[in-house]
């Protein structure tokens, strides 16, 4: 019985190459849930293989920039002269529906979520070590020396960044990790403060 | 892959009769974990079924008194002219070894522990209503009507200090209960306090 009706919005980010995106499909997979992707929206021009609205929100960076104003980003980032960030309207509206919200962002965004939204799940995916995230984006194949490098000394930088995080699940097989997000989202909602009030009314106990 | 070293402190609580004996040997019953139970000490004489060290250790009330001026007890408490309580010791030794302690134990012992333990996961286990609670107390069929509403009266004032918890598991079904706090256990053992300097560490990060 879960007692609190609305979603949680869950984070899932850390270092660039730490495998993220992977954890995240893995724990789309997994059956029993009631799991929502948020779209991302960027102003970057579609690949020939990508839809609007479910690889991203493709935008123009006038709209991109009206949603800033309006204060319709829940945070956002810009990248090689692109935007990339998460809209609020939709979130809220999932959240509402008691869908869990999962955001799969930089370690960037998440900071800034974790100002906005006190009662955002910030998750901390970790390497299970420095040689395996270096291993990682070597076997990417896409990116030079002195750009892996430049990837090693920010994802140390984030690692320092952890402690803003509410848990760290380390990748050392992303079974586990998406097992170990999953048992986080069920104990959540039976945090306290998420189920007293439901769970007093629902008893009538005064 | 675990990063803290240390067992966890589980604490399952809840008004008599809602079933804390039975989530607990149905959590027992499941595989894969590392849970040991603290036998309680009891002033109380032993049944003829029960043995010494498997359902209390049976002790003396000059020996129990002792236990309490010597700090060595955890929490404890008189019922009907018996002691009932967890000797502290044997928690420890077995939370250094990596295991985690359940104790099953009422709402002022729970209290205690709060107080004591800041560290420990105090979960309340909740009827999924008051009738359901009333009913298994009935079902029982040992005790008189006046002692039934003693019960559902102090029940009431338990549910009111459910606040106090970190987690409300309502016993919907025995088995949806038992795998709910085996997620809270696999959560906890991520949270970001418990974590982030063993992490730091297996990283060498500064």
């Amino acid at each position: 019985m879960k007692l609190d009706k609305k979603g949680l919005l869950v984070v899932i980010s850390g270092p660039s190459g730490v495998g993220k995106g992977t954890i995240r499909r893995a724990l789309f997979a997994m059956t029993g849930h009631d799991l929502v992707y948020s779209v991302s929206m960027t102003t970057r021009k579609p690949r020939c293989d990508e839809e609007n609205g479910r690889e991203y929100w493709f935008v123009t960076r006038e709209e991109f920039e009206r949603n800033i104003r309006d204060g319709e980003m829940l945070e956002y980032a810009e990248f090689i002269n692109n935007y990339y960030g998460t809209p609020l309207q939709k979130v809220n509206e999932q959240l509402e529906m008691g869908k869990e919200v999962v955001l799969e962002i930089e370690v960037q965004g998440a900071q800034i979520v974790r100002e906005k939204r006190p009662d955002a799940i910030l998750i901390f995916i970790a390497p299970p070590s420095m040689q395996a995230l270096y291993e990682r984006l070597q076997t990417r194949g896409t990116e030079t020396w002195d750009m892996i490098n430049e990837r090693i000394k920010k994802a140390e930088r984030e690692i320092n960044l952890a402690y803003m995080y509410d848990y760290i699940v380390v990748n050392d097989t992303v079974e586990n990790a998406a097992d170990k997000i999953m048992a986080i989202i069920r104990a959540e909602h039976a945090r306290v403060e998420r189920t007293i009030s439901a769970y007093k009314e629902m008893l009538e106990v005064k």
